[in-house]
């Protein structure tokens, strides 16, 4: 491509009328289809396949779909209808009827689904070398000779060559982060449920998470904003809101503790040592006080992976077809899963207590520090290393990342910079459950001072643009929902204080939205709530020594706080107090209008009398 | 015993100088010597053993230790240290040098343990029959034909017979439930985590929770507000503020909604048919609404324990002792638990793969209404009944309890009357994690309307006190902290407003105190945190309408909202907004001065000119 897939620089390119989602689409076919056959695809959409994702982007815009016309692939685990879901089997394969929630959500964003791609068979791996020959090995970006990483092979390797925006992955123990590593990309391993993994095939379903491939933090804030919806018809899905917890995408802290394992439990070769080193001095850099931790209990929750029984987690999901049919089954992923065949339901009792000691000493550890560094691997084997030895090389791969799953901790693979040899190192951030976006935060921090290419693209990274905070300029941006939107009664509230309509958007789709008691006049709450959707709202612009008068008029339950919008931005606007939303009678929930504006509508037309 | 036990009557008898902590210990030892045999114990303290724990005591009282001087009872597969832990098996049988965590908490609460209790050996069981001929079987209370209900049946009777206040039993699938069910009890099954399993013999490790005995609903929540402590030496201890989420401690709503199961799921006898009928008409008296739901997810739950792997847990505490001496294994015991060594872990993947899809199911059943309403038991089947059919039995009974541990509940069986025969019948209210204290708030408005005897004791049930609401009489009281205590620079400015000192008192434990970057003045915030400690406080009375203008003079992050007290009561108070603690500067934890006073003292010491 002559220019980055980025989401941001895209919808810049698309907003200046420079391009469209076809004619993206089209070039990235033709580009494609000159390669021939590429193993990072297992399924590429056509043209025809293609086209209704393409329609349905009429009448759209960045503006209205935060998502619009960005290409993306899915990995081969993961349902997309009407194209077969094979994980990496012909014999296993089946053809899903509806999308799988994440990928429906993303469609539903304006995103567009390219294809398929390769992985290491039942993401059982962190090499990328188990496929069967039917669909080859995809080769690594940077050098051929060495492993792609895995099992989400082909979606690291799609990202990285600028075939699409972004990519879906699977990370049960490091799927995710290991290929994202060895491409140079940001590999994001959510927070257990905080994406669903209904439609995805499982590997160890108490670990499984859909993890992301993108070019950058900002991009990968942008999809987990998209995808993190709590999903009722999905088990493992978490009803947790994960940006209120205390943290949210934006500058990273001033001044923060991260902790590093000792440099002797690292066990990394000479170019990931360095680049260990590297990411410590520019997190002090940025700020961070080192904090060495002794990780011996992160260590041994790692091993317990690979000795304990979960490995009969993936034999629940294979094992009809190890009987039936065994010559489906990569050699390797057959020895490996077979092995949880015979572990007994004590051994698994075993281990979860084993673990779960493990994890309260994890937890106490981390929780000195603000956010922890690790390496993501120990080394960048070559293809013909892990022919020799497949199992052992495959494990000590995993060394860093196989605990975090079984630990229930968030995960973020960042590119720290380029080896001697010329091949990208990485490191991972992480942290307890739902730090999602303040690993992303931070991430961007160092990304800003990095400004690695992207990819495997040689493409300079675009300027970072600017983070939404306080503006320097006496305004600020404010967040307005109900009677003060444009042409309601209350608008002149800001009209008077200097207020400007910046914007006409929608809140982030995880808003509730109620009509309080009492009034008249009625007055909206927006409230965040998991099964919410995505409310009207406009952002206006005020000289901010106004707002103090504004907020002393409004009464109770409501206030001023911070409000997340469509494009995952966080600013300054209403709010309703935990706790006080039915204070005074029963608030109505008018969420399925999707706005003040049309609820006041409907209540005119049915009630025209009582109103007026 | 001519009294009762609760722990108000208690308190008020011994702060009225009628009785003393070691007279009350000197009567209950002579009526206990008095029976002679009773296998309800397994060890009683004689008076020896009781004098250290009477001795601590002095210079206490019912104001300084919210448990002081009260009797309790341990089931003894929890540890007191120095007397030997059986769970039901000499051959088992070890002698603590600690205190299980709980065991602690409460005595440092001013509790005092008078033995150790028999139960359905291992705990595996819910008819208490399952005793070695050593141990016998406890008598129930009511008709010693009848089983006493367990596992807990020891801790149940010694409670319903007065000689104790209450009791610490164990519940995994019932075992605490069951017994508090055939004994006009009051049953907490604590949400999983919120009481450490510390010092306590497993069952099931992932299931287990010490439970609590008591003979109201008061006492129950004053237990849980002592004992509620996380212990970051327990793996399976959660850190929750279970009193913050939304629920506390307090007058039921006016209107609620209560779940029911469909009367052709209840699968109960005439006599807990007529229990549920009339549970139901009492809470549609309190105000609540019926919601019928069809209960099948929580059936299949239920089934699931029966017929899954959890067994394998069982077998993982004794299959040493299944080996070596098969003979010290009750033989109901050891049948049932020798089907542990079996399932293969590919099973119990399995079924925790069917419980996260019940549970998805049973939480948005149970999303629907505000609390949900159950049969405790379906029957109280008779000794022979048991002995015709020692297992079926014992499965029946657990209709309704063994599936709250699988599904993460909190529940309460609660005391709502007597049979024809005069046996006491009694239901269970349930609801999500954490749900405990909303569970008690409506556990007491159905016993201030029933007023149902104590126990067995044949002791009325003595009026309920008064509960902390706002004042009627035109006054509030207000919980302060910092320079408003007495004699300390803002008291004036409670004094002024005809404030006056109702009592000097602490904090829950479970504060932490900061000093607030800033000042001079320097100001404190009290921090609701798991892991704090008591604080002192005082209670001031103030005339209702001065406290907005008190409230307009206090600056932020500071507020006005509810604390909780070393009583388990909440008053109004000081309170320092979310996430601001920070704001302007790191705040100073000085917790461990346990008072502003004593910091303010320190302060004084350390920086004598620059304070002054």
């Amino acid at each position: 491509m002559r220019y980055s897939l980025t989401i941001e620089s895209l919808h810049t390119t698309y907003q200046q009328g420079n391009l469209t989602p076809t004619a993206l689409i089209d070039e990235l076919l033709a580009q494609a289809d000159s390669h021939g056959k590429d193993s990072a695809w297992i399924t590429r959409l056509n043209r025809e396949q293609l086209t209704p994702y393409l329609q349905r982007l009429e009448g759209e815009s960045p503006e209205t779909l935060p998502l619009y016309g960005i290409p993306f692939a899915i990995k081969d685990n993961i349902d997309l209808a009407g194209i077969p879901t094979t994980a990496g089997s012909p014999a296993y394969a089946y053809t899903p009827t509806e999308h799988a929630f994440v990928v429906q959500q993303l469609i539903d964003a304006g995103a567009i689904p390219m294809g398929k791609t390769n992985l290491d068979q039942f993401a059982t791996g962190l090499v990328g070398e188990r496929a069967l020959e039917v669909y080859g090995i995809p080769a690594n970006a940077f050098d051929p000779a060495l492993i792609p990483g895995g099992s989400s092979s082909g979606s690291a390797v799609v990202t990285a060559t600028g075939m699409v925006s972004f990519a879906l992955g699977t990370d049960t123990a490091g799927s995710g982060r290991v290929p994202a590593c060895f491409h140079n990309l940001y590999g994001v391993k959510p927070s257990l449920g905080l994406l669903s993994t209904r439609g995805v095939v499982p590997a160890c379903a108490t670990l499984d998470t859909i993890s992301l491939f993108s070019l950058t933090a900002d991009d990968a804030t942008k999809l987990l904003a998209v995808t993190a919806v709590y999903d009722d018809q999905c088990a493992w899905s978490r009803q947790h809101d994960f940006a209120v917890h205390g943290k949210r995408y934006g500058k990273a802290p001033a001044a923060f503790r991260f902790g590093v394992p000792l440099e002797t439990q690292w066990q990394t070769d000479a170019a990931y040592t360095q680049g260990m080193h590297q990411a410590i001095a520019e997190l002090e850099a940025l700020g961070g006080e080192r904090v060495e931790l002794d990780c011996s209990p992160l260590l041994a929750a790692a091993r317990l992976l690979y000795e304990g029984p979960w490995v009969a987690e993936r034999y629940h999901v294979i094992r009809d077809l190890m009987d039936s049919n065994p010559e489906a089954v990569h050699p390797i992923t057959f020895q490996i899963t077979q092995g949880g065949a015979t572990p007994l339901a004590v051994d698994a009792f075993d281990a979860r207590y084993k673990l779960a000691e493990y994890k309260r000493q994890a937890d106490t550890l981390i929780s000195q520090v603000d956010v922890m560094l690790s390496p993501t691997t120990v080394t960048h084997p070559s293809k013909a290393e892990v022919a020799a030895e497949p199992i052992g090389v495959n494990s000590r791969l995993g060394t860093w990342t196989n605990f975090m799953n079984l630990l229930d901790y968030s995960a973020l693979a960042v590119p720290v910079g380029f080896s001697e040899r010329n091949l990208p190192v990485g490191v991972t951030l992480f942290g307890p459950a739902f730090a999602d976006l303040s690993l992303l935060s931070l991430a961007r921090g160092l990304e800003a001072r990095l400004m690695l290419p992207l990819g495997a693209t040689g493409i300079a990274h675009p300027p970072l643009s600017a983070l939404t905070t306080p503006a320097q300029d006496g305004t600020l941006e404010l967040v307005v929902c109900g009677a003060h939107l444009e042409g309601l009664p209350l608008n002149h509230q800001l009209t008077e204080r200097g207020g400007v309509l910046t914007k006409a958007t929608h809140s982030a789709p995880r808003y509730k939205l109620f009509a309080l008691a009492g009034g008249p006049p009625k007055r909206p709450a927006m409230v965040r709530d998991a099964n919410g959707q995505a409310i009207e709202v406009e952002v206006w612009r005020l000289p901010i020594e106004t707002l103090g008068s504004f907020l002393a008029g409004i009464p109770a339950p409501l206030g001023l706080g911070q409000v997340e919008l469509a494009d995952g931005n966080w600013k300054c606007g209403f709010i309703c107090t935990a706790g006080a939303l039915n204070e005074g009678g029963e608030a109505e929930d008018i969420t399925e209008f999707g706005s003040w504006r049309a609820w006041c509508a409907h209540q005119s037309h049915s009630t025209k009398n009582s109103i007026a």
